[in-house]
């Protein structure tokens, strides 16, 4: 739905920031380390990259903001992460996303604890679900390459990151839905293929 | 609810694309055949017929794009086919409309096989379901003309349509409220007695 | 939520409309009277009050236009009869709101079974529900006067009113609290006092 | 979501009031206290701060307008306290906030209790669970000072208005949430360890 927002800022509060477009205020909330980026103030015009969370259990929306496309796709991995909803990952932002990355490729399961809400099962998670594809975002913190992840890893990324971020699946029920397509025909070798199978297996 | 877009394309990313619309985002899914057919790309201006898809079950809103209103109606009467959602249409649509609308009036359902996701049962239903009623979107792929479809059969599209559509019914539900309707007045020969008819039976 | 709609008309299609404004076409729907009474057609600016439509079983939002607020209160009123929907009242204003004004007033039931969709049930329910209440939307086509609601009942329709088109109460609970606040306190004489006796029944 | 409206005041009625604002009219359900300091009618432009109001019951947002970022603070911890949602704290907010937070810190039941639909058990509620947290809204109306409020309790209320206001918990999910994180670690003593811990409990 709403990906975007640009006009003047209101107010900023912690990590609260309101943006006037058109009329209307959007208030938007701020992971830290997107919040300690920013040196504009009210007045000031400014544009970010929108995560629109809405669910069953919760039908009042929340924006959470991002600088750019990459943090914001660096955020929908975060999150699919089977215990890290959106909310979570908010408060767990709190260092450059550069840095998380390489501590995933790193298995550095000491510097993931040290985000905001972090235990260690679920640190141990993160490494387990992301390593290996978040290389990308790991820029000059680079960490010790992971070795490229197996190519049929990344195209099921892409697909689960499609289902569950466009075509609004829940996390665990997207990758039960690729598991399946994978079983059915494990010829399986693009994302395309694999895109097929999934509908293929919904309706037959 | 948002039933058309106009702005600047801010991003275009494979099927999703993004527009500027008085300071505010909108992130668009647009099946293959109309991303395929678009050349214009971040910066200009663009405007999409767009479908509304929010669900109970998914409140986070989905926008698909289309280039008309016709892309758009030919949609809404694809998902009118039992077992195919929105989402699975959006991947369906990877061929020119008026070639799947000739495949469905010549029932040639090895084409419509060929379509992403689309196996032997969907394609059977999809015929049944729609022959007869989409020669309007054949144009120059017009099919074997399927001769004209009985008149009832038009106007009940047309009221499933609006109840649909418009009016929030899910497409089975629909269907049950025009068969009742049908049987408690056989002699039903407009949409407007039909439409009578249905919200009679709704309360008496 | 959305209570109006300014801008050009982008299409008009039987009683579904398309109003631009701010970049964003919003689909609208019109009770056929109001159809009827629109001279303006793609590429008119116009202006629409809009009664914003959206439950739990339903949460794609319909929007449903009227020339006036007059209009959009008589709708509201004429939904609070049992068994009377928004989209059902939609295609029941098939004529001009004074003559159903008029008939609710004149207990004519046979000129509210000529309403599409409404049969002797509901029309009997209509003039249960609503007569003495109607009069103001009478206008020339003003009934024999029922006679002046009594005083209550108008304050009763007033609390009825706003508890569920602004605070969202269904009509039937909203009814089911007011007749309670009621039954507590006999002796209430203005809205703010039913008001005060249905929110203290809530909580205590 | 939304925070805050600007635009041309379309029409006022009671406590309803339309913004316009981008072609699109908003409507706002004021408190009779914000209804009562407002000057303006149709015509006029205007500035106000919203509360955005949705929930799984009742999924039409309904738009509660303030004055002032401190009137819709001081709205949001009053619907902290139980049994006070949104809509019947609109109808309660009948005098100045000051004299309210006063009431609060001076312990005032009777005070309290001439807020429209508050009766003596909500009026004792209100005082238990706000006391000490309102001295910041009494402005000169300052009761006579509840004492400093103990440290963690205001922290405690920063974060219950965070996970309330802005992560969309339950009011009582919430106190939950920071009731068992500080049995699990009674030394927080900083909203951002209190937010950590209530985290770390949420998955480990």
């Amino acid at each position: 739905m709403i990906g975007y927002l640009e006009g003047k800022i209101l107010y900023r509060q912690g990590e609260r920031i309101m943006i006037l477009a058109g009329g209307v205020g959007y208030e938007v909330l701020l992971p830290s380390v997107v919040s300690a980026s920013m040196t504009k103030g009210p007045g000031d015009e400014t544009g970010l990259y929108i995560y629109f969370h809405q669910t069953e259990k919760q039908p009042k929306p929340v924006l959470i903001g991002f600088n750019s496309l990459e943090e914001r796709e660096f955020f929908e991995r975060f999150i699919s992460v089977e215990a890290i909803g959106p909310i979570k990952a908010v408060s767990a932002l709190c260092i450059p996303i550069g840095e998380i990355a390489a501590a995933i490729e790193n298995k550095d399961s000491g510097a993931l604890r040290k985000l905001k809400g972090i235990g260690a099962r679920t640190a141990d998670k993160i490494i387990a679900t992301l390593r290996g594809k978040m290389a990308v975002f790991a820029g000059e913190h680079g960490g010790e390459p992971a070795g490229p992840a197996p190519v049929e890893e990344n195209f099921h990324l892409l697909v689960l990151d499609v289902l569950v971020n466009q075509l609004g699946h829940k996390a665990a029920e997207a990758k039960e839905l690729i598991n399946q397509a994978i079983k059915r025909n494990p010829a399986i070798s693009s994302p395309e293929e694999l895109f097929d199978e999934v509908y293929r297996g919904e309706t037959g």
